[in-house]
């Protein structure tokens, strides 16, 4: 059994990655850290886990997370650039579910987070761990960089037609639209039932922290700059990121057999028969992106629909198979969750 | 035109007042203060009421509210308290939103408030603002405390039935349930759209605030003290509370008949036919409570439904329609929003 | 008064027609047909206008339409096409809120509305009732073509930069989210709680009929006419429009600028402070449309946000809005409204 | 494995069995009739499903359903009572999820549903499928009739109670609150998002069919009639239930060491701490029920707070459930799915 420390464990990822591990058939958590909770049960906080794990919240310095195999960060931004080092002198694998590691660029990562980084050696060694691009980096890797969610739907949404070179580069538009969870769990007035329920906002237009990650995935795999407009929005509903994506094509290719070419053999990703509007809550708490791919009146816009429940394919169930794949497990072990529907 | 000052304009209460009086024919804001805001125009913070409103927030010592005829107190529990006095010296009239006045045993206060109160004096001359039951007195008063939202919706439910002498009093049973406005503008984790959406729960059913409130409501309507048990639950809406009544009956009365009777000629309190199940959504926007009364398989126990909004009828409706009476304006002045269905 | 007959009450335009009529200085609403609900009181079916209307239901011959000076037709589509003839030739003034006067190429029409047109030559006759762009035309006009939701959201959002010459027309993109109560008040499983709650999709990609409305009017605007790509989306709300809207600037504008000069003294246009996001609930009950325009990053690529409450702006205030002007009311009569928020 | 056949898939217990039963270790679906939707992949009817199921929908003739080891019924009521009987002749052991075989006073039935009983016979034959009271008996059954939802929650909540002999029996309470789950994959009106949503009510206060099923039970705990008054409400929320229960004690128990003896080892319903109010969401997905119990003030009203998923434990979860125990597998076996939080 794999050890695995949790820090952070109070937030939204860290309790996904409880309810995830309490299922994986070779990981066991060992400890979990909060200092604000530290010495509470996780079950206390958590009562949909309560019989499901046993364990206390501990300060990190307790939890003595040296002694784990992995250890997944689901802190804010700016913790795990300071404590991965020691871990992974440990020899300890960490996964960071956070953005310290993800933006190669560590000036351009300094002025989107409003911070200096404190490991810029170790983001050169960081793995962006998005397993349909990069899975046998992540097989090697100590540190892998788990991707956000918006980057998650709409990187795997543009790949194939960036890959295969059929779009134009310079004006690519991503329309997303987020559940609240996005936000963590914090206390906002923004966030409140009463504010975001019942109601329909966009919200970071002039610049969303995910603009330069997704560029940085797009621009790999183009292997040139593209242009990107991306406008984030939040929607009243929990869970789930809905992703539209628009494109100019510059041949006229078969877009859906694109996309099921790329993504044939993938178990997370699932490419939906042409005509297909996936809708958010067909991937509700399992790890899979859903895909349709749309050529309205036969033009030459291309309209690509990519949902991923944002906790799970967006946060804490990529990072699980990031582990997976890591320790040479099968890349689906604990991640067999059909989606909840209704 | 009377001038109304509103303290503590940033939260529901204070937001539900300016959309009220922002067609009341006889009314005018001249002051709304928030320490927190103060500069900034009120249609900044809430855009829905860009273009009906142009003052900015203001500190209380900016304000001047001693000019204004009457002061609404928009506030948490105990700023009321110490800062009326002062405004009713001025001649001022004063309608107070929290729950300072309400309790005439002050003692019982304290203990459920957790701090001392700063008026008693003051407490003795309040009136409680309900004027389905104490409208001859509100029309005299100088100090209106508005009753709470739930005391609203389970006291014009109970009150024909008390009134009557027809239920036993030892075992009434109010099961309430309310939308997540009803906790204010606060920043707080159980009220975000991630925690309390899509669940539903109870809460404070050890004792909630409102408990002594509804007492001393339906005891000094039977002159004797009554028995209670309050259950209030969180609902995973915006505005609403629906109250199920259950009591005992001791005769066999027309209960159709006796609500339909005590609320004949109040514009305010709607007795829907019998066998009929109010939504609240019927009340949305509206200061209207709609009430049905039914014996179910024709036995003894009543259930009463009651509806209102909690924004509305359960505080600044009510908070209006108390203003309209003390300034001997029409009672339905300002008041004829028709609920926004669907 | 103004005596007004409204065609299909228990619809969702219907009972907002009836809604804000009941708040209506110079209108009196004299009839209310619905074919399935005859004989029942309006307050039966709608408690929410309980008090506020005592009116039944009747069928379209017993409601002597003829005797109205104005008739809205609040029907599903193919209605209006075939009743409003008669109703025209007793100098009865129609406003048809359904499609069947919206597009003037009746070929086009048949082929997205799959029926024959049973009025062609009215279609010429009538006039698009968007006050914003055609209030002159509205003032004489007889038969009223009131605009869809979408395309209302849509033509406010684009008309200033597409008159002023400013974007590129061959690659306009609407992105557009819409709440339930669009789909209309009718038993279909899609539209449960339980499947349309907490879920968010896009539908009718490949084409729908809002498509050629929106083409239409653009291209008025252009003289030319527009490439466009429409993808509307189900979000798990019950009011509210929000369109997010693309297009690349052929020129350097200041696009704040632009919109505030566009839309200086239209009552019921919103022009935000530059850097804003409107939310629909800003809207929510109110016969406004908030817009707000963006350059992120400074680049080429121009993103409007418009938000409208898609049966108000977008269905039944707008008929309002062009019956004041056909009658030669003021433009905001009955439209006071503020918005309900939270 | 056994092989398991569902009657009527298409509504949302026998999507819920599908879910259930794609992780059990010991089940496989080889058969899913709808007759509406026979030839279609379930798959296309439910995405959530994709990869986990490869049947399509079948007739009940093409079926074969005589070769399933165990057939679910989740059919509307009325189907079982007619097509249970040829199957159990065949040897097939059947778990009706309708209410055809739960009440055993075949005229009481028949009052409350409307329609004579295809097989009275069958009735005295069929097993109350509450594993908590029932256990031994639905190991050797043939025939379990599954419980109703409210049934489960209210049962569950009043039973420790009831057996200990510590409450009148006379004037229980149970104020219910059910998401629009409950109401069917139907397309109705009533359950719209835009009819539903952001709004409160009771319903079938008069009387609702699970108001007999749920005194059989409370009847055969205490060994007498009981009297009860039950009033269902719906929440707007998707899942889950929450019963808030009332009665009267006749004496001074310890209602907390009460509830956690009577639930000891039993692996599906948890017993809170003291103090606790339970969320529906602290059971979504999962097979659970969470109670607490609760004596406001110290007086002689006891109040439980009881939650499901009317969908799992009210439903398919206690179906599975319910095989387990007829086949001889661990109860728990297929049932370890982790609430879904947030």
């Amino acid at each position: 059994m794999i050890k695995v420390g949790i820090v952070g464990g109070t937030g939204y990822t860290g309790v996904e990655l409880l309810r995830l591990l309490a299922g994986h058939p070779s990981a066991r958590v060992t400890a979990v850290t909060s200092r604000k909770e530290a010495g509470m049960k996780v079950a206390d906080l958590f009562p949909s886990l309560r019989g499901r794990i046993d364990l206390a919240f501990s300060t990190p310095d307790e939890a003595r997370l040296q002694d784990c195999d992995v250890v997944f960060f689901a802190t804010p931004n700016g913790i795990a650039m300071n404590e991965a080092r020691e871990l992974l002198a440990a020899g300890v694998r960490v996964v960071d579910l956070a953005a310290d590691y993800r933006i190669q660029d560590v000036a351009e990562w300094e002025k989107w987070y409003g911070m200096s980084h404190g490991s810029p050696d170790l983001v050169a060694e960081a793995v962006y761990g998005l397993p349909e691009i990069n899975r046998e980096a992540i097989r090697g890797a100590r540190l892998v960089a788990n991707p956000g969610c918006y980057p998650t739907a709409v990187q795997l949404g543009f790949l194939p037609l960036i890959e295969a070179g059929a779009v134009e580069l310079s004006s690519l538009i991503a329309d997303c639209k987020s559940g609240v969870s996005g936000a963590g769990r914090k206390a906002e007035v923004g966030a409140l039932l009463a504010e975001a329920g019942d109601s329909f906002k966009a919200y970071g237009v002039a610049g969303h922290r995910h603009l330069p990650e997704i560029r940085q995935g797009l621009g790999r795999a183009a292997a040139q700059p593209v242009g990107l407009t991306f406008v984030p929005h939040l929607t009243p509903m929990i869970r789930g990121i809905h992703a539209t994506l628009y494109a100019r094509l510059t041949a006229d290719v078969d877009v859906q057999a694109l996309f099921e070419r790329r993504y044939e053999g993938e178990a997370f990703v699932d490419v939906l028969p042409a005509g297909s509007h996936p809708e958010t809550r067909s991937v509700r708490g399992a790890n899979v992106c859903r895909i349709a791919a749309h050529r309205p009146q036969g033009g030459d816009t291309v309209v690509v629909l990519s949902v991923i429940d944002n906790l799970v394919k967006g946060a804490a169930g990529q990072a699980v198979q990031n582990m997976n794949l890591m320790f040479g497990l099968p890349e689906q072990a604990g991640l067999g969750i059909v989606p909840l529907l209704p």
